[in-house]
């Protein structure tokens, strides 16, 4: 019942050693955030910790303790960027639990009175919309 | 835009205050974690910090970097509690992110691979049911 080990080569883990790249809104010495490339919610966003944890049941409780302002930061920078009304935050733990990417992450997702968040479909969205929107979350956040 | 004030009369306020009772598993000075009445999945836990804080976007980032630690406690206790693959932690902001009572909560989901969350129907589970499994979850954080 112990969680697995962490892999480095995680598509995560990548993007943090520059091997991959990500649509960049925030960046700090505890934590990057960046446009999900297949988003629910225009402004969706994923915040993870710059330590390496595959979830939250087994990161170190320090980093998570730091890593949580910068969630909230992010998450009012959303809030304001895309005039949502709300905001709904997930994140999966294991397989069963949702996760598909092994290494801590904070779904932060805009909502709309009325608005239903859209289904995992894996449809990617366009790199210039994704860049727009991370433009408007950067302004929010300055 | 602003988050609206915090409302000291929200049931989970009174529960903090001894006024409304509920089937707790964990408490310390920072937190207080116990069953939702209505659960999506048998074992589902909710976290509170006991500062005031209306959800994610107000509440003091102290108090949540203490409380988050409590949530990945607990995450871990409910997981062995009950024998889960995984968990799903939501958290809701506003009615439009889904947020029903406005005191800061975390969902804690176990999730066991194949097997939906049930939906939201406002059914309460039977008092005995939550017992039992809150006695497993409190044997799994000892």
């Amino acid at each position: 019942m112990s969680t697995p080990a962490y892999d480095e080569n995680n598509i995560f883990a990548k993007i943090l050693r520059g091997e991959m790249p990500c649509t960049k809104v925030y960046e700090d010495d505890v934590a990057l955030a960046f446009m999900d490339i297949m988003p629910r919610a225009d402004g969706h966003v994923l915040v993870i910790p710059k330590k390496a944890g595959r979830n939250l049941l087994d990161i170190d409780a320090e980093a998570l303790a730091q890593l949580m302002p910068r969630v909230q930061k992010v998450a009012r920078a959303v809030k304001k960027a895309v005039a949502a009304d709300g905001i709904t935050l997930h994140q999966y733990n294991e397989s069963a639990g949702g996760q598909v990417i092994f290494h801590l992450h904070f779904h932060i997702l805009p909502r709309w009175a009325g608005v239903e968040l859209r289904p995992h479909t894996g449809e990617m969205a366009k790199p210039e919309a994704l860049a727009a929107l991370a433009e408007k979350i950067i302004a929010a956040l300055a």
